[in-house]
């Protein structure tokens, strides 16, 4: 191929980069791409650069010492607020873990105090989550039955809770938030989806107040369960939790219409629960079919480290309850810690975000609380109520505080019809339709994963549900590097521009000139279906133009979607040389980029290929390529280059 | 944004194509990106279309037909020169995977047949494979002892090769070669180097003529063993084992310095086994410490069909030994096929080949073969020994039939001292130094994993190091689209390109405007990391622009290198324009491709950017960016717009 007509700009061939540079640049995009140390890495005074580090990896130094009681108003209403949330929540979301219901509330004490120390978001408020309460309940109900031993049971739940928090900080020490990006935002709606149908169910024994039920999650044994014990339907209860419901999910619909109502919803569970508590005190609930929590102790969360229990009996199933429930728990906190602060121009650092979840865990394990994470219904009245710092986190601790000090016992009135209303009517908020309608009009596959969690979760189990949908996500990213869109260009008429003739059908092709677009890096994992596809590509265009005669003297690989290229991959294109060469065909190479460059020279691929045939643009390359062209056509040369002999015995 | 100045082309925002067009093309390029039937399909006469058909899937119709004796020479040649090899070979690998030595001569006897009728490539040699066999002693040895129970043991290795067949029968009509794909070229070097160091420390016991040995196969138990055993060292053994291994690697390197005389060193082996059986016979070899084979029965294969034995006791052993050495002989087989393909320009479909190694190890399991593929050593010499057709295939399983009807009992005083000899020589070929290192220079993941690969199989287990290896290697190609590379674009002076600044240092930034390339898909596993990203180099660039005074108002997005995206990465994009536009920066997206702007359109995303800003080249948004940047100026309403106020409480 000639040289380039306009040759003012031409490809870099500087020498590659070190291995060091390349490396460290590597490694802090992969662990580091929002550089978190950026703050105070350039302070030149050490003083202050050590006060930066220290409010970074401690957040509450970096906004209490300029806390004012202007913005503790704000905070004080939302955390009395979220308070009056946390307590039918914390109650009902223990019953769904099969735990004392005043572990919930310990659990709304101790943990949220910790996060507003560590934590990094303003709005996010702390507290249980119903979907890995359940998944606690089906996994350590494995290993030890809540009814029959429930003292272990309880402690295994604490020692999950250790292993979660553990983990978590784990995860953000080595800034593995990477993993929770594996959890495609498709997976949690299918996820939440199917746990809220699954819970809905479930919660249908509290609302008809039977005795008997199953401990597996499935949903055939749970419809099989509600049938079997029908006999022990009470249609007290069943009235009452009717009429709660129903006074739920008006109060949902009014905060829909008025979001400046928002308070009438979050006040509505302590709602259920007061009027509750004083209904049953009076016709003496027990008596007629309305069944209460029971006995609640008072005073604030005792120590539990005593309790954590490391026995290998059981260590399987706390380590694998432990690990999915933090993930989960990882992923629901940080994308909605994330969202709020997108509305408000703030950021979060994800893996900062993990040590605050672990550390919260940590001491939650040791003081009586389970697994805690930021919900999203939580974290929702709590920025709708103003809130403007963590404070409003102390503040719920400290109402949760008052409550365990001196009204705990009022609370065992609480009907169980009534956490069932207060659950049932949650998990309606969580089943998310427009989100999987959208889903199945924009992307398919998308709407695949999210189908596959949900019928997982409720079909099999909800870990099977989780990892056959994470497993589907894998294997669509997989999928992506395996099978990297290839695409023909051509010119777009009155300017230089080469762009997809499938996209831009008026593009024209120049005859005797190919020009494909790869896209992606260039791997192992699709040497071979590149050198396919670009070989197909010539066949096709060449069978298209046998009948008007034309054949193809050059093949354009415009690199600059390629971000990357490994030693296969490098392979494949030496291949894909050889093989077009050995039909008369001439291949150049269109911008590669950086890396793919340096990849080049190291492995002396340039030196094969010729400087001559790298270009920094289509255009050039086919200037130079109709320069050939023309040349050999002056010479009457073209029927000497050597062509095709397939031998196709 | 304004208008473009240059609106003589714009992007394209014709209807997305149909979910079934989409899907069908996306299946298309996922399973038969190489067209397979493209062949066949545009035949009009239903007559031509069938035998076409036929001779697509039974390729031995396409080519005997034109069969001629001109070609049969060559075959014939080619036959003997590699039956010669087979016969050493086969006997060795036998003892190798602890079956009795005529199971390999089997093994080289009715699968080569099986090939030549399904086979694709022209120049595949079919037989045994050391890697395999040794994987074969390893895991089905642990299931049943070859030495107490040496009949379970024989009938477990027909059982796993069975398994093989249909595992390979069944991907390859699934279409799933891309599994192979994912075993990359760092993974073999690594695995094969590491197995020959194996099996060179293995076969020392036979060198040394020791009679006890460990089954294990970690270098560690090995070493241990000769050292425990160094009582049994028989020196009349070693000097023996170490003059064949100097004749053999003699002719090895004759065959490197004149490539001609490659037939020296694929007699050699043959030579060594017949010299070895004279001077057994002659010098009665077992009394002075020179082991023998051992008796060899006359007669072509027995049926082994009734032997095949799938208790569910061994079955698990059974299937992964079915599993991963299929996985590995089919790696082997495909690659070298091509590889040899290519240098003839012809073209293996890989799909097609599984299928015919798979008929072939069926069969094979029920004529008391053992796992076949196409082994390296045996197509290079089949090639350079000038075969043309898989008829070479057949010669040897005539010259294995007529050895196996009348020379067989010759062969049983082969010392064990010459089979270790030629093991060990053949090893010495397979680990490849230079590919090593050249892996070393040119990347270092690749090399990692290459070495992950040999140190796996060295210390722990072949199938650790495997799965090892292969863990590695997806972890890459996920890391690849978890952390896609992203790079500012400067325009090269002279010219209307826009080129990465970092690789054209020369390239000049236009002040105001922040030109970013993005690369690979944009979906739920890179969603935060790019969104990140993009802010990062905001705040980077407003930190160095700081001290200049300039300030960004434009962000585009050069979308040219993102081939597809989901319903996250849209979302990413959207937060991206709302956190831009709260800082008074505008976003402009330039060149999406088809998949992206179909998407696009699907989610409503183009209607909350504004069609207004999409561009085609990212010439044309600079031109719109400056036109709006010079209007703003002029108007004097620069600080009019919504600028960064975020509240860092």
């Amino acid at each position: 191929m000639a040289t380039p007509l306009n040759s003012d700009h031409s490809v870099s061939f500087s020498e590659p980069r070190g291995f060091a540079a390349t490396f460290k640049s590597d490694l802090k995009e992969t662990f580091f791409p929002d550089d978190p140390f950026g703050r105070f890495r350039d302070e030149d005074r050490p003083r202050r650069r050590l006060k930066k580090a220290v409010e970074y990896f401690v957040p509450i130094f970096g906004w209490l010492p300029r806390y004012n009681f202007r913005l503790f108003r704000f905070d004080l209403l939302a955390g009395i607020t979220i308070a009056s949330l946390a307590i039918p929540q914390g109650i009902s979301y223990a019953k769904l873990a099969n735990i004392p219901p005043i572990i919930g509330l310990y659990s709304s004490f101790v943990p949220p105090l910790i996060y507003a120390v560590f934590g990094d978001s303003k709005h996010l408020a702390v507290g249980t989550v119903a979907a890995c309460s359940l998944l606690i309940a089906e996994t350590i109900g494995k290993a030890a039955s809540p009814e029959s031993d429930p003292a272990l049971y309880l402690h295994l739940v604490f020692t999950a809770t250790f292993v979660t928090g553990i983990f978590q900080t784990l995860l953000g020490f080595l800034r593995l938030g990477i993993l929770v990006d594996f959890l495609s935002h498709s997976t949690i709606t299918g996820f939440m989806g199917g746990t809220a149908t699954l819970i809905c169910l479930q919660q249908l024994k509290g609302i008809f107040g039977m005795k008997h039920f199953t401990t597996k999650t499935d949903i055939i044994s749970v419809v099989h369960a509600i049938i079997k014990y029908r006999h022990e339907w009470r249609w007290e209860s069943a009235v009452v939790g009717i009429i709660f419901l129903i006074f739920l999910q008006f109060t949902r619909y009014i905060r829909q219409k008025r979001p400046k109502l928002f308070w009438v919803s979050a006040m509505a569970p302590m709602v259920v629960v007061v009027v509750g508590c004083v209904f049953a005190y009076l016709i003496h609930g027990p008596e007629h079919g309305i069944q209460t929590v029971g006995k609640l102790k008072k005073g604030i969360n005792p120590l539990s480290i005593h309790y954590l229990n490391f026995d290998s009996k059981y260590l399987p199933a706390v380590l694998k309850t432990g690990l999915i429930t933090g993930l989960i728990s990882l992923a629901e906190g940080i994308a909605i810690g994330r969202s709020f602060a997108i509305i408000n121009n703030a950021q979060v650092d994800g893996n900062k975000e993990m040590i605050a979840f672990g550390f919260m865990n940590i001491v939650g394990s040791c003081t009586s609380c389970y697994l805690t994470t930021g919900p999203f219904s939580k974290t929702a009245v709590n920025y709708s109520a103003g809130a403007r710092t963590a404070m409003s986190n102390v503040v719920m601790a400290c109402c949760m505080a008052l409550t365990l000090l001196f009204l705990a016992p009022l609370f065992s009135y609480t009907p169980l019809v009534a956490l069932s209303a207060i659950i049932m009517s949650a998990m309606f908020g969580l089943i998310n339709y427009s989100e999987i309608i959208h889903l199945f009009k924009v992307d398919k596959f998308d709407f695949f994963i999210c189908a596959a969690a949900f019928s997982g979760v409720v079909f099999i189990s909800m870990t099977v549900g989780l990892m056959l949908s994470v497993g589907l996500g894998l294997l669509r990213a997989l999928l992506y590097v395996a099978r990297p869109a290839t695409c023909k260009l051509g010119k777009i008429q009155n300017s230089i521009l080469y762009r997809d003739t499938e996209q831009y059908p008026g593009a024209t092709v120049i005859p005797g000139v190919m020009v494909l677009q790869l896209g992606s890096p260039i791997f192992f994992a699709n040497g071979n279906y590149i050198r396919e596809r670009i070989l197909r590509w010539i066949r096709d265009e060449e069978a298209n133009s046998e009948s008007e005669g034309g054949v193809i003297e050059h093949v354009l690989l415009d690199l600059t979607g390629v971000s990357t290229i490994d030693v296969t991959g490098i392979e494949t294109l030496t291949e894909v040389q050889r093989t077009l060469y050995s039909k008369g065909v001439k291949m150049a190479i269109v911008n590669p980029r950086l890396r793919v460059m340096e990849r080049f020279i190291q492995s002396h691929f340039i030196d094969k290929i010729g400087k001559e045939n790298f270009f920094l643009s289509v255009e050039d390359a086919v200037e130079a390529c109709q320069f050939s062209l023309h040349k050999s056509k002056q010479n009457g040369d073209v029927t000497s280059e050597p062509h095709s002999t397939i031998t196709s015995l």
